[in-house]
């Protein structure tokens, strides 16, 4: 791995001492950093060197999955670590950080390889990358890089406008953009799973995958963010990037035999550009809006959104979003995607369903008992698990027709954080994980014009209660096709509960 | 189900004790036996009723997997037996028991169906059936049924004069042949996998299926059945009935999008009859014998076959057979079936295992990691449970590609017997699995070139150590076709040892 410095915009923010710095030491302790390297953190606050060790020290104490316990080697790590109090508006500032990049280079005798990571708001990434180039951080004799995190725009014209402000400093492939579901180890293990498996490979096609269901929900509600949950929802909070994301990966990924083309990101590139659109007339009848209204989170009392701190009585903002996709291509025709992501919802769960196509009916015996559709079901959030629904004879049971579970997990505590990925894939100039800038404005496109019903309310808001899976009108999404959502893996169907009720705007 | 008699030949024998006492009292506490029935156990021994009776309850306290508890129920169980002492050739015998059956009918006021279950010597099976017939006993106004157990027959022609014989006194459709491997819950559930699983009927072909490995190894010896082994060998005990079932039942079973047939006898029939038959010349080249030599199990030293006691010093009896086998049809055009078994081996297994093709070559990143084939493996004994092992990325090694088993196991201690499954089904007519004589004879056809290369000395006799894998000439069987044996779920293959001793006839 090429010697480099790292440069950390945003240094005493949250992100850092949770993910970022607890990412770097267990990355060195396995030996996956280069062998020399400079750290430059950079914040508003006034740390000297020292104080900025002592800080990252503590983080590790507290949030590394591995506590420094080897006196002399945290001491190396945290010996790469330098601060600079940067105003990041402040051009002459930039003229002093490259000198003090250019004397760390020197002393630890590396070349000029400089990987920005910009963990700020976004609306500072313009005027970072700006400075970047004009102060002459970027022109190196090296590699440079820049690691930037959603959000990449609020709408499709902010996202191609930031991107083209970008692009004026940095390369499309100097880009990282992270998306951090695409760090999550099964997430990682999805390609593999088709690929390096002729058994499913054989079936990762809509000759015998009936639908996908992708589903992202969350137990709690907008806790301290409602300022920018109101203004994005969670079209843009989870939709767009996270969900989309999963779509892509999932869709993407094929059998060596199904196509030569082994480039991920091309080939999710591929499936957002097979995406049908849809107008905004027809939005409503394959987009579902949700509110959660008050219920209870395991047995414990929740407040709806509009009673939430911070949240209009009457907002119209959307906490849960349910959404069925085709995507016209060979391979996928007629199978549809569903995929939706909710707070304040009876489960937290992160997980792709694969429900295969039922068999053709049998004329005889045993084939005329009622079985499950096999599934197969990727867990990738609490634990990290890979389960196949079978149907068996029960000899228990007269020989009844019964589904069971196959399953394997990922064992659940030593497992690295997605951020060791994504920053050791960043450091050796691995872009699979990371989203493209065609991912990123081809998501927008297709959200684009769901934005834009939701804004002129041609898709109604249904309000549904804290701790349920959801509207019902999420169901009606799959019910038109035949098939239901898989709630959890015992395969029971979600209670038939339907309301009417729809929040108007007022 | 019909009211029925039960009429046991050899009823004070070890099967009756140890198995059929218990299944019928299973089937009896599951109300799965008639509501009236009558049961006739016949024996040498001068029983009185109430003697049986004390018998069948010492059974029980022995040897069902539920003891009797409540004694009203066990009472009513051991109400319906009756003991008769019969000589089996004395045909003045018969028609006293005639008499008997007849007046048990007429006490239960049950029609006249009567299963005759003959757990006797072969040697008996024809005069047995020509004296019910003759007897009188086989003219019912209902139905009659024969149950007999392997041997039929020790070759083709005496398996031919046999089945001529019972044939005089039994249609077809009305002898039931127990191969109790038939009768064992994950035998009985290979269809089901297939069938009623979309997702293992796509695989289920040569198109994804690269070879199949059946392997019913034992740790035991010869025992104390010597005198039974000398003349049948691995090839009449085990191979040409069990294993060939296995073979059948493997290759029988389809998706229903692959054979509209869904006759699991017919389909058996079909496959046997696609078995490419080998020349006397050749066999060397497809079948591998082997005789177990001194070694030791599980650290525990065992003495050669030909020290057995009751065995010939020079004995050229196979303790072992591996034998590779083609099925010439759509299904399976160019899949080898490998088959094996042993005594004396080092594990005790019986299981198929099925290798998936490996998936083609990719052409970059991770696919250059060589990744084990899938494999799906079924073990039916010591415990039955389905294994899928799968590759998947292990985050933990850098993301390196390493085998993963999914599996579920069926409950080891609650399994109804085999018998229990196998009597029910004869006595509700449901002879699924049961061996019908065509599949019988087309395996002894098959076979009988095998048993006359033996006789002629035109297979070499390979000797193996106890505690081995067999001999390794068995192994070059799978070499020929690129595979290896896999010798247990871990996927470790087999060590390398190159025995070239062979037995001489003397």
């Amino acid at each position: 791995m090429d010697a480099a410095t790292f440069i950390l915009f945003g240094s005493t923010g949250d992100l850092a001492k949770r993910k970022l710095f607890p990412a770097l030491y267990n990355l060195f302790l396995e030996q996956k950093m280069p062998q020399h390297f400079s750290f430059i953190g950079l914040g508003r606050k006034p740390f000297t060197d020292a104080e900025f060790q002592s800080y990252v020290e503590q983080s590790l104490n507290t949030f590394s999955r591995r506590k420094p316990s080897d006196h002399s080697a945290l001491k190396a790590f945290l010996g790469c670590f330098r601060y600079y109090a940067l105003d990041v508006n402040d051009k002459a500032g930039y003229v002093e950080l490259l000198k003090l990049v250019q004397k760390r280079e020197q002393e630890l005798g590396i070349p000029e390889n400089r990987m920005f990571y910009l963990s700020v708001a976004p609306e500072f990434f313009d005027v970072i990358a700006s400075n970047i180039k004009e102060s002459g951080l970027g022109d190196t004799a090296g590699w440079k890089r820049l690691i930037i995190e959603k959000p990449f725009g609020h709408d499709l014209k902010s996202a191609r406008a930031l991107n083209a402000e970008l692009s004026k400093s940095f390369e499309e492939e100097e880009i990282y953009r992270i998306d951090h579901y695409l760090g999550k180890p099964m997430v990682q293990n999805l390609e593999t799973l088709v690929s390096a498996n002729p058994v499913l490979g054989a079936l990762w096609s809509n000759r015998h995958i009936a639908n996908v269901q992708i589903t992202a929900s969350e137990t709690v509600g907008v806790e301290e963010r409602a300022g920018y949950y109101n203004s994005a929802g969670a079209i843009r909070d989870m939709f767009q990037n996270h969900l989309l994301q999963l779509l892509m990966m999932t869709a993407a990924i094929s059998s060596p035999m199904q196509s030569a083309e082994r480039n991920i990101r091309k080939q999710k590139i591929g499936v957002l550009r097979a995406l049908r659109p849809i107008s905004k007339e027809d939005a409503a009848h394959h987009i579902i809006r949700g509110q959660y209204g008050a219920g209870a989170i395991q047995e414990k009392p929740a407040v709806g959104y509009r009673e939430e701190p911070g949240v209009d009585a009457a907002s119209m903002t959307d906490t849960f979003v349910a959404a069925r996709l085709w995507i016209d291509n060979s391979l996928w025709q007629d199978v549809p995607f569903y995929i939706r992501t909710g707070k304040r919802m009876k489960d937290k769960s992160t997980r792709i369903v694969i429900e295969f196509k039922a068999g053709i009916k049998e004329p005889y015996g045993s084939g005329e008992q009622p079985t499950e559709p096999n599934r197969l079901t990727i867990q990738i959030n609490p634990d990290e698990k890979i389960t196949l629904q079978l149907n068996q004879k029960n000899a228990l049971n007269n020989g009844q027709l019964e589904p069971v579970n196959m399953e394997f997990s990922m064992p659940a505590n030593q497992l690295p954080d997605g951020y060791e990925l994504l920053l050791f894939d960043a450091l050796r100039g691995d872009a699979t994980f990371f989203a493209h800038w065609e991912e990123v404005e081809l998501a927008w496109e297709w959200v684009q014009l769901v934005l834009e019903a939701f804004q002129e309310n041609r898709l109604p808001l249904y309000p549904y209660p804290s701790g349920s899976y959801g509207p019902d009108a999420a169901d009606a999404l799959l019910e038109e096709q035949g098939f239901h959502w898989w709630q959890n893996e015992s395969g029971h169907k979600a209670g038939s509960r339907r309301s009417e009720k729809v929040y108007q705007q007022v």
